[in-house]
């Protein structure tokens, strides 16, 4: 979907004395030529200044820190700006169906719905009531069990299983709140699934709002599960059921979650670290250890503290 | 539904001596002239006391408090006499399926079935394998994703997004225990949506057991959500994922639930407080503040809470 | 489905001088005469001492524990030899759809799918999109909501009701981790529930391993609750919201859990306990008694230290 720059700038009111070809939306780091980015946060400065986008949106105060020939497009709420822009490259949802191109070894039941340009892998079996979205991929040997819903642009490898009721691919929770008003920010990124996944019945795992939420190959998760926008979970994970993961937060290779747990945002987990279940990450951690409590910590110091409780309570 | 109080009391085994037409079950406060009630806690003792109602079920020794005119049906269980009467008026579900009430601009899938008396806004698109109830109505601009249900009697205002696998209006959990047995207390109230809504994929909204659940406007859901029979939400609330809300919670203007947080039932949580993640929230809450913890309380308090059992341990 | 014993161990990879026939894996306890078993936990000694299996798959050291007549089938790693067993008897699913075997009263709307071999009894009521996977039986009187997944070989008794979204008879989470691979071990067992049970919307109740899952007559189970493979729910055991029951857990009659408490693994809850809310049950508890907390203790208990803990803060 390409627009032009000066379209774009009017529609979100901020003045632009340049016009080019606008391709799609990125962050700072993922830009390339043709992207329109903003930036509203002091912690993405370095990105900001060796940015690759063709214009991003920003207050005044930062455009100088902009590499040479970017446009700068200044307002004083890039946050805000970027939202409404995101309308404007926002999938607009349709109930006209499509045959997939497939294999003459998939099986599709009568019942499975598919949007325009979807194609399901050869042995593939995709059962009753499946939705799959517009310009979805899913690879070989993969098992959609029924009433899964898959959103546009979503790509599955080979070997996957995904159960009953599991969704993937909708709209991450993105909401700028100002003047008691909740504006969308249109989730315009996709989600990426790999090889050898498998995920349980009723687990939601949400589009990305720029770029790509990723399950990598051979992670496993359970029922129930809550995958946040641009996360990402790394091989041979396993995630237990009704875990909870905030938007962004990364997983290293062979992380293990129990039940319950949960992460907040923006945080990365060590390769073949564990987390308890119920415990709940509040930073950043290392891989390769054991945590839980909540803020989680080393695990056996969690432990130390509920002996501590117990024990201030005995000796009453 | 209109039925004659002493076919009524006749099924429920209570003595009768008048008759009238019962046209709905209510609570005390929310009833009218020709409503069904009953009192079995003393705190609605003022409600009882100017109750509009016809008839309430209620024990003996409460008869003499009722407003001159209204009839007593006196039992030792009102309660599950109550539950006993839903029955009598609860929606049967049926099969059928019926074309619904559209603008020339509404998109339907060939796929989605609607019961009776279902009428879909202009320019509102409902994807593949939704389902909508009886007597249904969604407003103009809504975008319905694929395998939403949407239960009997529920209206859904205008611009509202409901993403894939989000049940509103299944029953609330209402089970009177005795004896042994697990009587069901018929849910048959409905939930409200109104206008600029979005809910989340997988997020589940009970029917209220009288009267309305309500989701005000603006209010913004994330992923698997609870929402119990008769809660309401304020307007501009933002309830991130895998909340739970107990029932006949409400809550305020501008509220911010975090994610994996709860509410116990039948409390009140005032205009823009916030529940941090993980907050465990056990009674009525004043506004304007941040709370965390479970039981949830001032979360400086919490951190303070959290922070002495660290040094509890360390001193050690 | 029978399989030859070489067979078997041909594509397992074991030694086996011996060729009978195998008609099913099982538990060393659940096993009949033409059962296939593994040992893999010195906790179920007694249970390798008394097996009826034709043949177990063992570690060398255990050969001789096992009652005469028994074919020992040794291997270094037996659970993750039973695990590659498992896919040898792995249901495959099909997207073939067949009519079900009904009454004349049976409602069934048109949308609805079924495998082969499903059975529908008089009174039952089958809403829109729901599948009914092969072999599955529902009695009468029963009313399943739209959009509801019904696995393979699930048995559904009388007088029950299953709401929107809600799967039934997913895999349990059974995965070996192994020198970096994640192996499955295939779910054969199935799902049972009894006589007037209902089950909320968009909850999840895996199939069992081996063996079966069992929800007991009169229980009640809200909504986005996770039952794990080869769990028990006793009868008239009210289940609230979000709880999470990990796998082989046993709940005992009238046990009741608040929402959002869960279980571990392998353990057992007495008659007519009652977990608080947000409760986590780490061990095997007595029946008749309430608890709170995580690890869950008495509720005064939980009680007392968090009153203790407000007390170390308030001193400062």
């Amino acid at each position: 979907m390409k627009r032009a720059l000066q379209d774009i700038t009017k529609e979100i009111d901020i003045e632009c004395s340049t016009n080019i070809e606008i391709e799609n939306l990125a962050t700072l780091k993922n830009s390339i030529k043709s992207s329109l980015s903003f930036f509203h946060d002091k912690k993405y400065l370095a990105d900001l200044k060796t940015t690759k986008a063709a214009a991003v949106i920003l207050e005044e105060q930062y455009a100088n820190e902009l590499p040479s020939g970017v446009i700068a497009l200044v307002t004083p709420n890039p946050y805000k700006k970027m939202a409404e822009a995101t309308e404007l490259f926002a999938y607009k949802p349709t109930t006209k169906t499509f045959e997939p191109k497939v294999d003459a070894t998939t099986q599709l039941c009568d019942s499975v719905r598919c949007g325009k340009d979807a194609t399901i892998g050869a042995n593939s079996v995709v059962m009753s009531n499946v939705f799959i979205g517009e310009n979805v991929s899913i690879g070989e040997n993969c098992i959609i069990y029924p009433n899964v819903t898959i959103y546009h642009n979503t790509k599955i490898g080979n070997n996957c299983i995904i159960h009953s009721g599991t969704v993937i691919g909708s709209d991450g929770f993105g909401f700028v709140s100002r003047d008691n008003s909740n504006i969308k920010f249109y989730q315009i990124g996709n989600v990426i699934i790999e090889n050898f996944v498998e995920i349980g019945a009723n687990t939601t795992i949400d589009r990305a709002t720029l770029g790509s939420t990723i399950i990598k190959s051979h992670a496993k998760l359970d029922n129930l599960i809550q995958v946040g926008h641009n996360c990402e979970i790394g091989e041979y994970s396993i995630i237990v059921s009704q875990v909870g993961l905030s938007g962004s937060t990364k997983l290293g290779m062979g992380v293990v979650m129990g039940g319950q747990s949960a992460t907040a945002g923006h945080l990365k987990i060590g390769d073949k670290a564990m987390i308890a279940a119920r415990g709940g990450v509040t930073k950043t951690l290392d891989g390769g250890k054991i945590y839980g409590g909540f803020p989680a910590v080393d695990i056996r110091l969690w432990r130390k503290t509920q002996a501590a409780l117990m024990r201030l309570v005995k000796k009453k």
